[in-house]
């Protein structure tokens, strides 16, 4: 990696999993297909996911890269964005759903936490990527408003975020100005994050 | 594990790392201490979680069992929840942060993924969990309107789930009543979570 990337600025302070520093979000794809067993391998990961009341509120609509969907996944994204999203192998939709039928009841419940229980399955998802040998990255940056409507997503639902998926590319093989982004990103000091008893984080 | 727990319902579709179906949600733990090396190498894989423009939106408020901070942590949880969480070695709250400056701005953006963010670095926390030993389980069923008043939690937060952390125990030790749900949970077939181009899921 070193000769094609800046030298890895992460540092952990406790020892953990090589998979969590392992994984991060490049922008470099290399444009080629991911086969349908990695692929359907990464939403497999993500239906472990823990939720509320094993709600499960996690759906995905996908697009192959110039396949069914993909102009219009892609299209969705930011400008900005499309510019590297272009050669991914497929983009992905990650919708949750805001309630949920519990046991024994007959009418839905809201499901307070479907966002993060949408998370849950997203990390799941990159994490299984580094298993199998592919690149994640999670466009925030996308059409928020007319994304239902493109997608056909129904009331109940909220699109979170778009994801692509592919196999890491060159970093010189991306737009020169988005070059010197293209390398692992480093994280504030543990210490901000942890408070014993109640809230003292100085924001 | 078959000798004290019923057998696993878990079946994968497709082949993924074995950590996805190690992870469950138990609700039986013996109460012991949970090591402050494991405890922090826990904060330490969340810190490494994905996150919208890396605003590391996550934050987490603990207590030991027993000391700084436990009794107001056990008391936010629902009757219900109490009943088992009291034998957990650390309570958690999980916080998220809504809005973030980004790099070269002076006032924060609204971050519109800080639920989804701080679910990515639930999963990695229970993941690493699993990594050494330990076992997880996020509390949905909280008191919410008093948690933030209770942790001292400013504007600008908000209190995602609670997360039992301990070292798992005998199904047998849980009341009678809890111990027919001390199994890991089966989920849905993958069909129902995935389609390609557009929205087509049935619900």
């Amino acid at each position: 990696m070193s000769a094609v990337y800046p030298i890895n600025p992460r540092k952990t302070e406790y020892e953990i999993s090589p998979i969590f520093v392992n994984r991060w979000s490049p922008r470099a794809f290399t444009g080629e297909p991911v086969e349908d067993a990695a692929l359907f391998s990464l939403f497999e990961a993500a239906r472990w996911a823990p939720s509320a009341n094993n709600s499960q509120p996690w759906r995905f609509i996908y697009a192959k890269n110039g396949g069914t969907g993909w102009d219009k996944l892609l299209g969705l994204a930011n400008e900005n964005n499309r510019r590297w999203a272009s050669r991914a192998g497929v983009l992905v939709a990650l919708l949750s759903k805001k309630t949920h039928i519990r046991n024994g009841d007959t009418e839905p419940t809201p499901l307070r936490n479907h966002s993060l229980d949408a998370g849950a399955a997203w990390a799941s998802l990159a994490f299984q990527a580094v298993h199998v040998g592919l690149a994640t990255h999670a466009i925030g940056g996308f059409d928020r408003d007319n994304a239902p409507a493109v997608l056909g997503v129904p009331e109940g639902f909220q699109v979170e975020i778009l994801i692509a998926i592919g196999k890491q590319g060159e970093r010189a093989a991306l737009p020169e100005d988005i070059q010197a982004r293209e390398q692992p990103t480093p994280r504030k000091p543990l210490a901000n994050f942890y408070a014993e008893g109640q809230f003292n984080f100085k924001e």
